[in-house]
């Protein structure tokens, strides 16, 4: 079976309650080993990684991450927003840009999507 | 000359309007023989399909429908807004999962538009 | 190196700022020779090209424009808006259907990116 390459792009925080619900589902259809997952969070998307008060969202990306989904933080989109690197989720890995991320990414064959 | 596979991604309701007049000037520009054209509503989306409140643009889906347009309705969604999939819109295809189609379909060879 | 070549979708005036920081952080990246840029609003996105609230935000597309980036507009977006095609500024392109764009550039390798 092919496994597919996708990236989903999130950019504002409201969307992210859609965007984990797209890939529970995603992987229900296709199982953890039928894709590639990439989340590209750029713009103010990337506040919800250190938002407490949306613990169970953040929990749900965790298990998402703890089965291969691959979270990433835009660092221009961090440093706009005044948010320390360091004190980032360790599920969620650092990217120097968001945007030349995303289009490495498609470049190298990833399918996207716009939740 | 070419015939383009184009997919738009509807995920919440107030993008329809928008969408639609997508689908109805594209067409125009290439003819209801040069693409096609499918439309995947998940989220939220997938309650304009049972909005009676939106007669006039549910009218132009249909009529959109008739000359070859695909619309589509995410089961996922239907469920999670409690939807009857028996009460839908004769023009609308139920798909097990919104974003497994969009991934199956740009796999195929769809170009995405998220209007 | 690859000259990547990457299309912007703006379709509402909400996400201009977001898509003028987008691709300025990705020439940061990439450099102005390593990417061909195509930004194509359509949709209410058309207005803000004529918003002189927005003058800064417009100062930065034309120094965009000046390195390369090509901003246009949908012909049947700015007739919806009733916006006069003469008075649009010079570095805007307009062009006959934003959707036909779109895709006539993804069909041509254009990598598509909805800021």
């Amino acid at each position: 079976m092919a496994v597919y390459q996708v990236l989903f792009h999130v950019s504002d925080n409201e969307t992210w309650p859609k965007a984990v619900t797209n890939i529970e589902n995603f992987l229900k259809d296709v199982g953890p080993s039928g894709a590639t997952i990439e989340v590209v969070a750029n713009a103010a998307a990337v506040m919800t990684y250190y938002n407490q008060e949306k613990a169970e969202l953040l929990e749900r990306m965790q298990q998402l991450a703890a089965i291969g989904v691959k979270f990433t933080a835009c660092r221009n989109a961090l440093r706009a927003h005044q948010l320390d690197e360091q004190a980032k989720p360790d599920f969620v890995e650092v990217v120097p840009g968001g945007i030349t991320e995303i289009v490495a990414k498609q470049a190298a064959g990833y399918l996207y999507i716009k939740p």
